[in-house]
């Protein structure tokens, strides 16, 4: 018997998937079928699901099967974060105010991915409205720690083998942070690359939605769907990436294994043949993950939520209403300040990336906090994702607890393609495949 | 017998309204029952309402008065945008597929109206969200002509004196056409002011909120709600405000009465004391309205109505499915060019308004054009749009028909309370009160 016949269909990239599909290896029913089995095993202590029907996902999986090939995600499952509108089934947003709510169409995202013949295999935990009030998904390393949020489901998906792919959103770090947590890929594409039509708001201005996954190469692909893009191979590069070491004013804040991770990566990216040099952000950006996390991101919440602060308070998490109440104390001066900060330093990115085609910065202080009633700090992502540039984390390291710890790369806005790319040279000197996902944990 | 007394209270502006509430003058249940009276009088030939309840006007104002003061604008009618979820009554987008669909919770914008004592009168007609399909609102001052577009019922409802003001979003320029073409204030704020959940999004980086009413007083009573401030009279300018002449470089598509809208209201600035002189804008401006349009709008909306295209295009009308179409054939790249265009000519606006407060630009090519098909052209308008710059139209002139044709005045983005106290200076010295409105042509 043939030891690669019997690998669960469930521990196969979206790529394999639909590559096997294509060729009649496989069928998409027979793929759901694996996803169901492995969250059949596993869900009742990952906790990565909240609304989820396995009948549906089967019957989505036999209408790809008897159909015409749709696209090139066709028969591929795909997890989706809770606050992302889908038609066929509940989108709950975290919070009992949803509970039940069924929106009456699916969202751009969830539309374009089912073009492509992806089947939605359910909804993911998401912290409250995208918040950081958290639902009850563990960390599949090990079910005493977090598994990072608001992202918590689709990265604890993703890490588990109960879906190839899953997507999230990322107002501070809410896709990067669980990604590096849960030992998956995660990427933020430029702010506004995927269309938001149908997601819940956070803060508009800089929620982003991103890809969390197993692979660059299933990153790339489903990216070129919700781009409206023929998927393409990855670019190759033709030349060693020139990669900035960037600490940040709040390296101070990093535990020793996240800086071993990124001067690790450093020193082992420099031997690899990477023009590796120190860069230091130029001062206008001192305190800007605070202006992202407490001005911007308050201020807009506290905005969006009007509706459901003056009609459902009560049943808003304490975190939401100190998120509201701290938005509703900002003036509009001190937004308008925010926000043209963050445009003078959107301005001098160019500068920033003149002798750099990506950034290597810390993703996260450490490896997965203990406990579930937080999911952990979000500055080190929440400059990016202010700054509109696109980022990924990529699973390189371990910590003290062996749990996840990742590193960060940034490129200039608009670059996603160099970034991914970047990535992929990266990830081929410094990855290994086995730190990726829970598979060696669980 | 008093004159004063039997001016029916739907004239009144919402600042007055606001006033004679809170002094005990009146109710909001008889500022409602005018109102109402006024649509019933009008509406079957402006048919600016589409979803309206005289009921539940009249309900929510009893409600007003038996309760305590709420705020502001407390027993202030609004009109609505039928793009804009509200809770209480459907949102039908402009569109079959929509009909009767009912919103769980209202809009950010108009929670705070709500909250700020507002009584949400009803829904305005809107072309087919937010495009360019029009319903069957005409224009108050001669139903043979099109009100403009796409807030048409917004701008003829205030024109018409049904409510004091009304909400509309521009993405092209749909807020400051069809308030030109009824002969209001419009007024567009920096990209991102007011929030935008529950918006259906036509093209979300350019979307903005905005307001039509009949006085600049009530645009900065207005948008102080809407910014979750309280309000405050508006800034007086301490010197005559400088003012660029700005003919653009699509200046020769206007019509007569358009340039001489501009040239004559330059003239007279000039000799009322504002500091005058010609601008001409960089050369990397040219072309901005076919980028904003075509490019950035026709791309974001292909992403946006995904599902409607998948789904629902039998009931999407022929205008739409050649935006959506369009947008299809867009590719990414020719998108982040004209997203990059955008970004760069951002960047040189302090520049251009180095010298001033606010640019004076021509709003529109002319009057409203003739017939109910289409609702004129929105170049003029687009530009600003898509520069996230502040803008507002002033119902300053008339065609030879006897059509109002406004100016628009222009200033740098977050320059909002610049742009309305100049734009208050102007309409003082330029301004005439029965061109506002379609009072005296109906």
């Amino acid at each position: 018997m043939d030891a690669k016949v019997k690998r669960p269909l469930n521990e196969l990239s979206a790529t394999e998937i639909a590559n096997k599909i294509a060729t009649g290896e496989t069928t998409c029913e027979a793929v759901v079928r694996d996803c169901l089995a492995r969250i059949a095993a596993r869900d009742n202590v990952v906790k990565a699901f909240v609304n989820f029907d396995p009948e549906l996902a089967l019957a989505q999986a036999r209408a790809i099967d008897r159909g015409p090939r749709q696209g090139p995600l066709h028969g591929v499952p795909i997890g989706v974060k809770d606050i992302i509108d889908t038609a066929d089934m509940p989108t709950e947003m975290g919070s009992p105010i949803y509970h039940g709510y069924h929106p009456v169409i699916d969202a751009s995202c969830i539309a374009l991915l089912r073009r492509a013949g992806a089947v939605i295999l359910g909804k993911t935990a998401t912290c409250e409205f995208a918040g950081s009030a958290p639902q009850e998904t563990t960390n599949p390393h090990n079910a005493a720690y977090t598994p990072g949020g608001s992202s918590s489901g689709s990265a604890a998906a993703v890490a588990d083998d109960m879906v190839p792919a899953a997507l999230g959103t990322q107002t501070g770090g809410s896709v990067l942070r669980p990604a590096s947590f849960c030992g998956v890929f995660g990427y933020k594409p430029t702010y506004n690359t995927f269309n938001k039509q149908g997601v819940w708001p956070a803060a508009d201005s800089i929620d982003t939605i991103g890809w969390l996954a197993r692979s660059i190469e299933d990153i790339t692909l489903l990216t070129a769907v919700l781009r409206m893009e023929t998927p393409a191979s990855p670019r190759k590069l033709s030349a060693a990436p020139r990669v900035g070491l960037c600490r940040t004013e709040i390296w101070d804040t990093a535990l020793p294994e996240s800086k071993t991770a990124v001067e690790g990566a450093a020193t082992a990216l420099a031997k690899a043949g990477a023009k590796l040099r120190d860069i230091e952000l130029p001062q206008a950006f001192a305190g800007l993950h605070a202006v992202a996390r407490s001005t911007v991101n308050f201020y807009e919440r506290a905005a969006c939520m009007a509706f459901l602060w003056d009609h459902e308070r009560d049943r808003l998490s304490p975190q939401m209403r100190r998120y509201i109440e701290s938005g509703r104390k900002i003036t509009r001066d001190d937004y308008v300040a925010g926000m043209r900060r963050l445009d003078q330093c959107r301005a001098l990115l160019p500068g920033v990336f003149e002798e750099f085609d990506v950034l290597l910065v810390p993703c996260v202080p450490g490896e997965a906090p203990k406990g579930l009633g937080a999911t952990g700090d979000p500055n080190m992502q929440a400059i990016w994702t202010a700054l509109h540039t696109p980022s990924i984390t990529l699973p390189t390291h371990r910590g003290p607890n062996d749990l996840p710890v990742g590193i960060q790369l940034v490129a200039q806005r608009y670059d996603d393609d160099r970034l991914l790319a970047c990535s992929q040279w990266i990830w081929g000197r410094i990855g290994t495949p086995d730190m990726v996902g829970a598979r060696r944990s669980s």
